[in-house]
């Protein structure tokens, strides 16, 4: 199917996929008088005495912003606030239809840094958490960083943690899978971008010691040229033993590869110098790093990718709906590492033991359970 | 009714008044591939050629920000963010249910002019309008003004403009059942906040010659003291005689009383010292300048309050809604002086020569015509 054409078209129709529908219909003066003068100015009083009424009494308490200033959108790259509108608002139709939490598109007319930060917390009062969504490193991470310290409601950039969520959700199955073990494993990590720094940190809290990131130039370490900020604090906990060399020198010997990256530059010969069962999570979009059917028959175990039409899809959809989900319903103030590993268990658990093979690590994006269980493995780990 | 209790117990039920609802159910994966990715590229990249385009694949087309710094809200005064959210929640659930518009509840954590304007600039992209509330003044002139200069989406103050149309409307109609001409007619404007500035300006520009402004401490002239720059710009056009006094003096002789200041500060003896057929608009809530039964056995013709259980009420209801409808549908830049005359002027003509009558001014809030008649005097005003 042409999804492009289609999308053209329904986007026309739609003209805006997201409507405000009022829960208090005011057909009368009576009603009129509750939802708006003189009766409202009764929950305001009440939430001026104490602001956390704003939970009991207004749409904060289950509704998201769903920010992104158009910087690095899809594959798409910086196309600005007003193209990145349908994503936006697509971001905003899953939250609602897979999570049932309201969430608004605010697509800022600035890039800079200062002002951004500026714009979500001048704007947060109204919601009950912030994703972040396409944000170009390394912005993205001084972002979230500075908003996670200066408001009380979770701060999200999806890009970086939903992904690093269902990746380790997909391994945590794939080592099952495979019975390979956290703790000795080699992980190759390509893409130093914001989800493949998310990925590997979540990997390390999760266990996994041994973590090489590369980028276009080959493996990162200490003495590599040009590395931001973020890159240059992953290359204290990364690539341990300073190797240097490609991509290819990388993946010798190595059990698990993690593209976020760019198509087709992982070929055969790379995984069949990889240690036996390899696990493979070629997550390009649309064309992954390698195709499925020529890793396996490299020798690979596991092979996920972005793609629905293959096995495996690794798909934000299955963490951020029920993340925030959680988040909210708890009035958690921020979401904590514990919580993105209690997800990534929670989504990789989904898959029951008769279930689970190499074909099927992952729980499918339509499955019902999914936002539930995430919800409430976030919701277990608030603490008052 | 106790509108309080019965209010605090519904917005408790509620928990949010609005939610935001998909137009494009993801069911399955083709669903999921026009509504997200990869189809919703598609419509991105037509915006990125032309950001116009966000018009028709985006809700921009037909969503307002209702924003708020929480500094003037109701007669509350100061409650900042939070407890202003249901005032703003209330809001945008009249722009939906009385002009079929989206809106966005935005309440913000600043009262600093300067960073008010740069947040509304920044998340402009992704709305057709803003629609600012209860700021206080005067920094809610500032604030518009030069959010109207820097955008190319309407800026509109209902406080100020969603009033004057109102009254204006209602003006329109008690001088064709008093027989008075607006050339010749005394206005006395009592309160010289947002409301009563807008009041007169709307005036001035109908056509009205003599208009006086009042606050609490009598009759505004040119060395007045303590006044802030917008009452000073209005001493050039207002009180051309440069009178002194208090309010009673300013009401000897004068036609038409317009208040939106204080409870029971008119007494009938003013109202008697009027001219002839005196019409007064007593708009202080919930309790009225003058109570319409008092100032109608003082001689007074035509009176008009905020209330609904008293005849000619004026509510901002019958304009913000079809005023946004229009602007959005004939994608207007701004919300000019010609477009407000000729809402108040639509608003008027909506009451039937059979139908006017000294109790009988205003079309009822629910008049389902409203909305469509204000849209359609907006429309027939944007000009290329």
């Amino acid at each position: 199917m042409d999804y492009g054409e289609k999308a053209l078209a329904a986007h026309k129709e739609w003209n805006g996929k997201l409507e405000t529908v009022s829960k208090s219909p005011v057909k009368d003066r009576d009603a009129l008088s509750i939802a708006y003068t003189p009766g409202v100015a009764e929950p305001c009083k009440v939430i001026a005495k104490d602001k956390k009424e704003a939970y009991t009494y207004t749409m904060k308490a289950n509704t998201v912003a769903v920010v992104s200033d158009g910087s690095a959108v899809l594959g798409l790259g910086n196309i600005g606030p007003y193209a990145a509108m349908p994503v936006m608002e697509g971001k905003c139709v899953l939250f609602k239809e897979f999570g049932n939490v309201n969430a608004v598109p605010i697509c800022l007319d600035t890039q800079d840094t200062e002002e951004i930060i500026a714009t979500v917390k001048n704007i947060a009062p109204a919601f009950g958490g912030i994703n972040l969504e396409d944000i170009s490193a390394p912005r993205c991470f001084e972002i979230e960083e500075r908003l996670k310290e200066m408001l009380d409601i979770p701060v999200f950039h999806d890009d970086q943690h939903g992904t690093a969520i269902v990746v380790l959700a997909g391994i945590i199955n794939a080592l099952k899978v495979t019975g390979k073990q956290k703790e000795t494993c080699k992980v190759v990590v390509n893409g130093a971008g914001s989800a493949g720094i998310a990925i590997t940190k979540l990997l390390l809290t999760y266990g996994f010691k041994h973590v090489t990131m590369c980028d276009r130039q080959g493996i990162i370490g200490k003495d590599y040229p040009d590395l931001n900020w973020m890159q240059q604090k992953m290359t204290e906990v990364t690539n341990l033993e300073n190797a240097h060399g490609t991509l290819a020198d990388a993946l010798k010997g190595a059990d698990i590869f993690v593209g976020v990256s760019a198509p087709n530059i992982v070929s055969a010969e790379m995984v069949s110098s990889m240690n036996k069962d390899a696990i493979l999570f070629a997550m390009a979009n649309p064309t992954p790093e390698i195709m499925p059917d020529i890793a396996k028959a490299a020798g690979a175990k596991v092979v996920g990718t972005g793609r629905s039409d293959f096995p495996n899809q690794v798909n934000n959809v299955v963490a951020f709906p029920g993340i925030f989900k959680g988040a909210l319903e708890g009035r958690a103030s921020r979401i904590t590492e514990e919580m993105k590993l209690a997800a990534a268990e929670a989504i990789a658990a989904l898959v029951s033991d008769e279930e689970l093979n190499e074909d099927f690590i992952m729980p499918e994006a339509f499955d019902p359970r999914v936002a539930e269980v995430v919800s409430n493995a976030v919701k277990s780990h608030i603490h008052a």
